[in-house]
């Protein structure tokens, strides 16, 4: 039968972006990935997983195998409060909804907020998992002017003072594509204009315990606990397969949530998330970080280096203190994309930074890199190839 | 701020129905609940899952607490081909997708297939977690009639005359509220009607391999399998907590589905595929349910038992030969919410059959009775309590 004949409007709105095909034939074998954005195979706590469902299975017995809560496992719940508190996010059990990754809470937050064509605000460049959510529900997108600190407040004033906007997504720290972070001063005038403007914030932080150096900044939700729903995940710090993120919301939010998430799974992985609760309350999270930092440092160090060593003038590159990747600019003409596949005949590759733009002719010139799922060496060895194929042929241009 | 102002047009489609309510009150401690539909703990394997977690660390290390692939990870896939192929579903690896859930399953479908204001076909009374997937996405439900055989083929071909229907929602086996089965002269005149009609049958099976007596009745599938996406689940046979549903779709319609579940979890938890994928092709599911029958096979006949000893004259129900419900038909007249209500301070809670109607008028004497979950005495006597509220007061009547 005539499949696309009966698919949805909004289909349509989904078409299957190439970036699919970029990190496809990323992970193929023998190329080096700079493209993804996974985490180390060795920062995984497999030594104790055996140990962690021995107790799982002692302390819960059949009830880690039922089905359980939409809002999420009680033992998981409260071990995120003191672990969320450090981070300067003031929350309660009840306060957190445990969703499957937190792809899960965007999917939630559009389905539950946004009607077609209404607005959500997000910055330039943006997390492409986030739109790839959104996208369903049919949203027109405001782009937010970014510079080195990030957001840039004044920018976004002056969109919520002439759009009705549902709701602001932003990653503050140590973003995703582009590895800024923040400023403390605009943390706070961020929050203020949500204030003033009674906007709600979508605040994504996934990265912000991978700090390699520097001082941890608050959460915007420290400022504006009403107006923002603060998410994270386990998947960065535990192991992104299992599928473990959550949110912290308004109470009146949070119950539409749980209802719309009870609709696309029930619940998350009861299994999953018990484990998690034994990670965290029994210390192994704190014991298994210090690991996981001493082993992305040296490659993020080993990725400014290359940049340094091996891109010709005309380029410049983010120097975060923490997360998982850095973003280049190259000279106005260069087309990234071509560059990436003048590169993977050569073994490596990289993501072209356009396809985190709404816009995408705005990052045409952009690349991001991934610094945490190779080693030092193969880093130096890949940036060297591109450094290579951007000299040897002149960047390619548009 | 005040969210409900900030709600898109469809989350007032998703209000939260009474049943949270009803489930959640059933789940109190020292009530006896055939409410719900959860598998008992009894069923879980649980003297095997510390063994299997070994095997799954020792034979795929980090792979199984990383992301992976959106179509699922690929030993739990050629797993589950044979184990499809023993209940005459004919697939590859390939040619399945697994979701979180089978719920996931049917939010995808609802994504990627409805636009607001289309019609789903759906049998009266039907699986209201379906009903829960779809409405997000704003669907008109037409209602094919059925009687003890299952839907009737000619009331479906009726709809279809008359209607474009974007699909077809049946659950043909042991179905969820009614227990009944569609026979195998109508599997074959449904299959005849979509063809002829060129229409998507969604053809859900969580249930067939929980048969008590009788043979096993080939699916929908196996007929027309261009015409049909055939849903199943791991939850009735390993362990719902896991979250692990999949289906068998045509190739058009598959690639969207996964894309469109890319967009709201990337994919399902790597470790519990792998746990799964170990299950299966460790030959653990093939031993582990027998024992699953044999733990449910009298708790069906107490239940069977007990209605016909408690219940007085004006009632019926089904015998259905496998699965989790009997459905209870009372006289014209009762009222089952207000019957729930009155057993509930007893200690006792099922669930209305109301809610498993579009039309909820059309099943207001109507009960959905569990019996998985509890053990045979305590069947005998939550019926016992029901059959002496109906008895002592007269029924409760509207």
């Amino acid at each position: 039968m005539d499949i696309d004949d009966l698919l949805a409007g909004r289909t349509h709105q989904m078409e299957a972006s190439a970036i699919r095909e970029i990190l496809h034939a990323a992970s193929s074998p023998g190329v080096t990935s700079l493209a993804g954005g996974l985490p180390a195979d060795d920062s995984f706590p497999l030594a104790i997983m055996d140990d962690l469902m021995t107790t799982v299975l002692r302390r819960y017995g059949g009830r880690a195998l039922q089905y359980d809560a939409s809002e999420g496992f009680e033992p998981l719940r409260e071990a995120l409060v003191p672990h969320l508190a450090a981070r300067g996010v003031t929350t309660t059990a009840e306060g957190l909804v445990v969703f499957t990754g937190s792809q899960g809470v965007l999917d939630a937050l559009g389905k539950v907020l946004v009607s077609p064509g209404e607005t959500v605000a997000v910055e330039a460049p943006t997390y492409l998992g986030a739109l790839q959510a959104f996208n369903p529900y049919e949203p027109r997108y405001a782009e937010v002017a970014t510079d080195d600190d990030g957001l840039i407040p004044e920018a976004l004033d002056a969109i919520l003072a002439r759009t009705r906007v549902k709701f602001v997504y932003l990653v503050p720290t140590f973003q995703n594509p582009t590895g800024r972070t923040l400023s403390l001063a605009r943390r706070h005038q961020v929050a203020e204009i949500l204030q003033r403007r009674d906007t709600l914030l979508v605040e994504d932080d996934p990265y912000s315990d991978l700090r390699y150096t520097g001082d941890p900044l608050p959460p915007i939700h420290s400022f504006a606990p009403e107006h923002v729903v603060y998410i994270s995940t386990l998947s960065k710090t535990f192991a992104p397969g299992l599928r473990l993120g959550f949110c912290v919301a308004p109470a009146a939010l949070r119950r539409w949530l749980v209802i719309a998430r009870q609709g696309v799974d029930l619940h998350t992985s009861t299994l999953g998330q018990a484990l998690a609760a034994e990670y965290i309350s029994g210390g192994n999270l704190e014991r298994q970080l210090p690991a996981i930092l001493d082993l992305y440092r040296p490659r993020q160090q080993a990725m400014l280096d290359a940049l340094e060593r091996h891109l010709p003038e005309g380029f410049r590159w983010t120097r975060p203190e923490g997360g998982m990747f850095v973003w280049v600019q190259g000279p106005a003409g260069l087309d990234a994309e071509a560059l990436n596949r003048l590169v993977l005949a050569r073994g490596v590759a990289f993501v072209p930074g356009k396809y985190f733009f709404v816009n995408q002719e705005d990052g045409v010139s952009t690349l991001r890199m991934n610094f945490t799922a190779a080693d030092p060496a193969a880093i130096d060895r890949a940036v060297g190839i591109i450094g290579d194929a951007i000299s040897e042929g002149g960047s390619p241009r548009r």
